[in-house]
């Protein structure tokens, strides 16, 4: 048996495009009933173009976007769509076969831990909404070790945990990120085919279609 | 009668002070519930000494908090706390009687602003969450006007409204940035003698205990 298993975030262990969507759509539809004269279609072209330019992290995108389209006094329509946004995300919820598969692999005997790209204190608040944060022995966010995932930040994290990459098993949906340097290390690695980069060309380990699959795949290492 | 009646939000149409208290609190006790290693009493005596250094305002205390108590990877509790910070605000409420009487009055046909000193966001941030943002014709913040709340304030809400001070009714708790600079314009001003600027000396035009004592003295007038 391994004795570790890293676990990404985004798209693993919760829907998060799907979230960012509704978020999203959430947002504009609260300015519009805030009384912001424009099509929810017209709001929504201009926000993805701004998201390409700055990125999805970037925390003003409201401000600009509304300044963007000429609107004068901003603030209201600014505070309607921080606040719908932030009443999406404090619902958030893992894919629903997760907590259970978690509460088992611990039973198992097994260390779980996290080790996710982007900024340390917005994953963790995912993590937090979704009320599996205690289930972790430690959380490695890119933002915190600084420097992304790839093969150096998993000898970071192997050299934390205090574990040999035999020991390991690490579950993600990206091949950039999660399973090409985690393999590289020798770790064991297994795929989640979701979200939207399940499109991505390249072999891990094992591979799986549902979460508690993962149950399954480690008792046969 | 009187066509416009201006109000103040902080103390005036919600307890501010008890809900940032309250939130807090709740921030305090969900860093600790996330493994933070230190007493409630001890957090809260380090928050209270930066809110005197920084201002309610400053969006960055958890973390100067937490880097203070020598915390070495702050963003688990950053993101407790904020999130416990975000519940409490999303579900606060207005005084039980101000939204009765903010109808009734606009049933009897006056035109209802709010005038106020604060962040623009957070103030329209307030006003959306407890459901009562559409009752009034327009939002005046000292954060967009650039200016803080002070008889050029008022004159300008004035000009904006398109009205005369004789006109006008404004309600709010404070002496300083309510009462005082709105009767020198010759506003009728209304005090409401609650929350911690109760004890502020000085006379307004009227004053009320509760919200709805309003309805009588608008009457009157």
């Amino acid at each position: 048996m391994r004795a570790c298993i890293f676990f990404d975030i985004d798209n693993t262990l919760f829907p998060t495009a799907e979230f960012a969507e509704l978020a999203r759509r959430n947002a504009i539809r609260a300015m519009i009933e805030t009384g912001l004269d424009a099509s929810e279609k017209e709001i929504y072209a201009e926000l993805k173009k701004l998201i390409r330019e700055k990125g999805s992290n970037y925390s003003n995108h409201f401000d600009i976007l509304l300044r963007r389209m000429g609107v004068a006094r901003p603030a209201r329509y600014v505070a309607a769509a921080v606040a719908a946004y932030h009443n999406t995300k404090s619902s958030i919820q893992p894919y629903p076969e997760v907590p259970q598969t978690l509460m088992e692999l611990k039973k198992r005997g097994y260390r779980l831990y996290v080790a996710t790209n982007g900024d340390a204190v917005k994953q963790w608040d995912k993590l937090i909404r979704m009320g599996i944060h205690l289930l972790f022995e430690d959380v490695f966010v890119s933002g915190e070790m600084g420097e992304e995932k790839g093969a150096s930040f998993f000898r970071r994290v192997l050299a934390h945990v205090k574990a040999n990459p035999s020991e390991c098993i690490m579950v993600g949906d990206r091949m950039d990120s999660d399973i090409i340097p985690a393999k590289k290390l020798g770790i064991y690695t297994v795929r989640i085919m979701q979200g939207p980069y399940s499109k991505q060309k390249g072999k891990a380990d094992a591979k799986i279609r549902k979460f508690s699959e993962l149950l399954g795949v480690a008792r046969r290492l």
